[in-house]
C-alpha cells in the first residue's frame, strides 16, 4: 500500500510517499512544492495543484493522508494554509484518491509514541523509521512523511481489525 | 466589462456576474453552489471547483472579485472558508482569470457608501443598485454581488485614472 502524506502550505507544501513492504516502511519519494512570495496567491495555488496532480498521476498512491488543522495559536497563517489545504483536497478528489485526516496528536503518537513530542523528536524518528540517508529538509517534508507513516498505521489497523 | 464576484464558503459559495453597461450596472447571473454536510470535504470542494469552472467557461468574465478574509472573530470557520477560497482562486488561475481582492470595508463603502454598514443595508443596496426583482437569497449571493459591484468600481477607477 502506497500512502501520500501532505503538509499543506502556500509557501512550502511538503509531500512524502511511503510504502509498507512486509513489516517495514520505505520512503519512495519526498520533497516540497515551493512557491515564490512574489507570485500572486492564485498562481501559487495553481503551482501546488499542478505539482501534486503530477505526483498522484505518476506514483498512483492508494490513499492521501493530511493533518487536521487547529488554529488556536497562529491565526495569521490560517487563511493561506487553509487555501493550500483546500487545493490539495480538491486535487485528491479530482483523482478519485481517498483522504484520511489525522490530528497532530495522532501523528506524533504514531511516529514518536508520545502525543506531545517536539518537532525535533518527530524529525529524528522519521529519519530513523524510514532509514533516510539524512534529515529531511525543510521541516515540512519531515511533517509530510510523518503524516504518511501515521496514515499507513491507521489504514493497516482498520484492515487488520476487519480481518478479525 | 463583466465581473464575477465570489463569496467563498464550503457549505454555500455565492456568486454573481455583474456587467457595467454605460453608466449602469446589470446583474447577468447569480446564485450559489450549495454542498451537503454529509459529503466528504474534498467532494464538497470538487463540486465548488466544477460549478465555478463551468460558470467561468460559459460567461467568460473579464475579472474575478473576492473578499479578503479577516478572522479576528470567528476562527472556527477560518479553515473551511479558507479551503473554499483556495479552490476558487485556483479555478480562476486555471482559467487565466485575473483576481482582484477587496476588503469588507471597501465592499461596504462601494455599495452603501459607509464602511461600517450592516448586512441588511448591504443586501438592500445590492437589490436597488442592480434593480433586482427581489432580495437575493441566501445572503452569500448578495455578498457575492456586492463584491462584484465593488470590483467593477475599482477596475473602472483604475482605467479612468490611466486615461488622465
Amino acid at each position: 500500500m502506497l500512502v501520500l502524506g501532505i503538509d499543506p502550505g502556500t509557501a512550502i507544501c511538503g509531500y512524502g510517499l511511503v510504502e509498507m513492504r512486509g513489516n517495514h516502511l520505505k520512503a519512495i519519494h519526498y520533497g516540497a512544492v515551493i512557491t515564490s512570495p512574489k507570485s500572486k496567491p492564485q498562481d501559487r495555488l495553481l503551482k501546488i495543484h499542478t505539482e501534486i496532480d503530477t505526483l498522484i498521476k505518476e506514483y498512483q498512491p492508494d490513499i492521501m493522508g493530511v493533518e487536521q488543522l487547529f488554529f488556536n495559536r497562529n491565526i495569521t497563517t490560517a487563511i493561506p494554509v487553509g487555501q493550500a489545504r483546500g487545493v490539495v483536497l480538491l486535487t485528491a478528489a479530482a483523482n478519485n484518491l481517498e483522504v484520511v485526516e489525522r490530528t497532530p496528536l495522532q501523528v506524533k503518537q504514531a511516529v514518536v509514541g508520545y502525543g506531545k513530542a517536539t518537532k525535533e523528536q518527530v524529525i529524528y524518528m522519521v529519519e530513523k523509521l524510514l532509514n533516510l540517508p539524512k534529515k529531511p529538509h525543510p521541516d515540512d517534508v519531515a511533517d509530510a512523511l510523518a503524516v504518511a507513516i501515521c496514515t499507513t498505521h491507521c489504514v493497516n489497523n482498520i484492515v487488520w481489525r476487519n480481518k478479525l
